[in-house]
């Protein structure tokens, strides 16, 4: 009893929202989806409320997906209101609407106790609950994963109902077209529930958005129905946001023996007038205040890669009308607004959320004469591997991919890392991946790799902040490493945004070994400068590799196999190969030996 | 002039075919495009019947796409009559349809006389052809390949029409759909021709065929259009094996200010009554006989993995309700035939050409209780990158994978080479990637994986010929080697279907040097066995470490890593970085300096 009276005066101080009296009176009440079903019509609508109330106290404080879950808050009582949770099975899309499944399915501390937010995760994951099925961060994989769930449940002659959410940006993935078209050849129990809110990120892009826009103003009567001609069955609601038309709704597809689409039309961001207004801004939040909408962090007084990266496509474009920028569904990336896109015209291009084809739209505009430049993050480019591969690298196109959040010290939810780069993309024939060290180098090398047309060249952002060095101007001599400072004993291979670890590492060999070491920028990820690294062998006995991502596959590897059979030592310092989950960074590189302590100690003891 | 008659006469020498009066007569003309639009309609209608001949003549010695290039004469014909090759572009989707196309682009030598047979590879190919603009082997690129040839153009200011051509079969590939997306949108000249001859290579999967096959019924005009629901302005032909209609057709969209779909019926195989009737057989051929239509190679007399792996997947469906067999439309990859793929029933399911949500299936089948067996080749694989880490390998699903063409001797086309897997699929976190080096080994493998509910698996296919050695059942101890010879001095790290040639080398080794090598097994590519790298140490000075695959990303490269700080040599022996074409496997071998006699003139001088 204590503890319990204990906790009140705790929250009671803590958060000045629930000293209101009655305060998430209702959320309270539901640890599982049971307890939804016990609410009378009145106290469902205090529920979503609540629910908008739980999402306002985490989101302002912590940031996260705003708009897919405002948006989502009716739909997903009725959801839970209806169905049978976990019995009956539910996969979200991406999951950035998640969040209001969570509150009701024994996770709502994640949203109205301070204290408890760390124990959500952004995104639906099975180690959080036995009613997320899948942990899942990229887009458009909904449809396959819940089609696999119905599989199994077939042959087990299971008649659970399996449900499958997405958004309408989702749906211009390839993975999530290919679901529909699985879907579409099924004979038993699947509802595909189309979240349409008119908007991805930022704008649809893409023929079947105008299909949408026709079955909304039909009401879903269009006789021409891009779900229909996937061989599904239909249906239309359009109050999404409406709880009892969605239970009716719901209720109407229950236990159906084939697979429906449910088209849905819901307001992003509904229940907070700036969201519902900016719906791309509100899409993901940082940390803000609710009266103005202002974010509690500031940033980018300073300098950034990514500010620079718009300065230089805005002055390309001018001169350049050949100069194509292009990206799937990604402006956000580099922090293209609305109307920079509009500035840039014909010459900037969003293909929606769609990888693949934006590798392979890059790769024949390069062919054709244009001077594609292609951005999003690192994480979402891995969708394209084949197409990077194939399309792009055995062609050999001069295109030109930017790749924001290539580092380890970015995004760390387990589905956004960019450590996986360069073991993805250093191991492709054809395919030159730079890394720069400073602001300098990092213009450079876009101008060079743009107006070049030998190569298809992917650059890394760096992940650190924004420094300046001299840099050369041309790149076109490939795989030549550069020497910045040479020395003695050890060499220290420093790759990109890892650079200036390098230089501390070097000071700290001068000072407590007493000696100058030798320090390369190696610029090159995806080869071997090996009149540098055999010149190395006269003077160095030791050679380290610094990297930002997985040792396995990347850059550091290359070098040990190349010293292999000689009489070198090396030592590569990088990440494990591991699925890391929302990590301090810093620690993360306590953790694998790679701090200057660390590696000095290593120096010392080999 | 008395070239001329030398050439003549030694054709007649040459080619029996050929000294037929009038034989290719017509083709022999044709050294251009601008030669197909001079000639009138009885010439084009012979041309045709020229062109079947000179694929029989090519395919029935050395093999290649049947069907599809059979069915596509007219329309290519027709194709050459009314655009403007190479100004007007043509991009053919996996290019399987392409050979007509080579035919009346100078390239028809490779298909009259067989010394030019090498000349032309079975894919369309820029360094053979202004007329081609990629290299593609992989389906479902076609239109998103073109929609960047078309953005080019117009920000060019360009005129030319712009045709994808792309078979029924890959539209149900992810990049198709998101190719039709982007289209749906574009505002200038681009054209669509669908070439629907109602198969892919086995039968096609998903909902999108009910509508194809209702739009063929409809002779196009059902209300349900999948294309126009993409946004797309729509035009069907019943008939693409007419000359004529296919060219008053293309006339009608030449120059069209918007993008169009041509849909267009055709008949697979058609001229050859074997491929008519048995489409799926006739897909792609090894050399044959024209009367009979028996292959002229035999194979199989002996044992396969193939076949094993075939034998084992019925002998688990038998046994296991649960075992689910999925496939990204190759059954082809296991020989799995149509009678097999009916008995195996709700067992079986094909998702059509669509790996990304065949993964994405399969990890939700695993989670949902089923034990999935994917299979396909290891070159289509690499679309699904994306999936394997994030569906899959994040959510540590038991799906196990199978694939096959893993080996350098096996495809050799540029398009379809397995030596890139080690590099793509050793670094991703959670995945095991198991490597056998014998028919047991193999089996009990993909028994284990079968079975366990802890891990996702893939199994490597040895590209070999079957070898037999006794093997483990169990291979829960992730990361074990086994030490199958120990010795000293040297030890041979030998991995998968090149444990064979560690054997020889120890065997040499043994000869030439006068000791006993240990040899080892090491079973699992993706992991570290750090105690038996470790115990090596006492007693060895080199590890020598083979593997079928290029080096970069792969086996060798982790090992040398680990022991880099040691004072262990290390050699890695694989391929180069390298996109390599049409190669004599041996040969290559020897050029990456692999052979059993190189590496011991290297350890001689080590």
């Amino acid at each position: 009893m204590s503890d319990f009276c204990d906790k009140d005066i705790e929250l009671l101080i803590d958060d000045h929202e629930r000293t209101m009296k009655g305060m998430y009176e209702i959320l309270k009440t539901i640890d599982a989806p049971s307890d939804v079903k016990k609410l009378s019509e009145d106290k469902l609508e205090i529920l979503a409320n609540e629910m908008r109330e739980a999402l306002f106290n985490r989101l302002t404080k912590i940031g996260g997906h705003f708009g897919p879950n405002f948006g989502m808050v009716e739909t997903t009582i009725a959801m839970h209101y209806v169905f049978e949770s976990p019995k009956d099975k539910f996969v979200f899309d991406v999951s950035h609407q998640s969040y209001p499944h969570k509150m009701l399915t024994g996770r709502r501390n994640g949203y109205i106790n301070d204290e408890n937010f760390a124990e959500d995760s952004g995104y639906t994951n099975p180690e959080e609950s036995e009613h997320d099925f899948f942990n899942v961060g990229h887009t458009s994989t909904s449809i396959a994963l819940a089609a696999g769930l119905a599989k199994a449940r077939d042959l087990k002659n299971g008649k659970e109902n399996i449900v499958a959410v997405i958004g309408d940006g989702s749906l211009s993935g390839g993975e999530a077209m290919e679901g529909l078209n699985i879907a579409g050849e099924m004979e038993s129990n699947f509802i595909i529930v189309v979240n349409d809110n008119e908007i991805a990120i930022a704008e649809n892009h893409g023929g079947i958005y105008k299909n949408l826009k026709e079955l909304r103003e039909t009401k879903g009567q269009a006789a021409n129905n891009i779900f229909k001609a996937y061989g599904l069955d239909y249906i239309y609601e359009e109050d999404g946001n409406d709880i009892q038309k969605m239970i009716s709704l719901f209720k109407k597809v229950k236990d159906i023996d084939h697979p429906i689409v449910v088209h849905i039309h819901t307001q992003k961001g509904k229940g907070y007038e700036l969201a519902e207004k900016n719906k791309e801004y509100w899409h993901w939040t940082m940390p803000f205040d609710r009266e103005t909408g202002v974010p509690k962090v500031s940033f980018g007084e300073g300098e950034s890669y990514l500010a620079m990266t718009v300065d230089y496509i805005f002055e390309k474009a001018k001169t350049d009308k050949d100069f194509l920028v292009i990206t799937p569904a990604m402006p956000g990336a580099l922090g293209l607004t609305a109307e920079q896109r509009i500035e840039l015209g014909h010459q900037y291009l969003d293909v929606g959320i769609a990888e693949e084809a934006a590798v392979a739209v890059a790769s024949g505009a390069a062919k054709n004469g244009a001077n594609p430049l292609l951005f999003t993050n690192m994480t979402f480019i891995q969708r394209a591997y084949d197409q990077i591969s194939q399309d792009l690298c055995i062609n050999n196109n001069p295109v030109t991919m930017v790749m924001n959040f290539s580092s380890f010290d970015g995004l760390t939810d387990v589905t956004h890392l960019g450590i996986f780069g360069l073991a993805a993309f250093t191991n492709i024939p054809n395919l030159i991946v730079l890394a720069p060290t400073s602001a300098e180098e990092y213009l450079n090398m876009l101008s060079w790799s743009v107006e070049q047309r030998e190569h298809p060249v992917m650059i890394l952002i760096p992940g650190n902040q924004v420094a300046h060095r001299e840099a050369d101007l041309n790149y076109s001599d490939i795989n030549t490493y550069k020497i910045e400072k040479k020395g003695e004993k050890t060499a220290i291979l420093a790759l990109g945004d890892f650079y200036q670890r390098g230089e501390e590492l070097a000071e700290a060999i001068r000072k407590e070994l007493g000696y100058e070491p030798t320090l390369i920028n190696p610029r090159f990820a995806s080869g071997l400068d090996t009149d540098v690294l055999e010149g190395l062998k006269k003077d160095h006995t030791l050679v380290i590799t610094l990297e930002d991502g997985i040792l396995e596959g990347g850059f550091g590897h290359k070098i040990s196999s190349y010293y292999g059979a000689s009489d070198m030592k090396v030592k590569n310092y990088g990440l494990n190969k591991e699925f890391y989950d929302r990590y301090d960074p810093e620690a993360l590189l306590r953790e694998v030996g790679m701090t200057t302590e660390q590696i000095i100690s290593d120096i010392k003891t080999m």
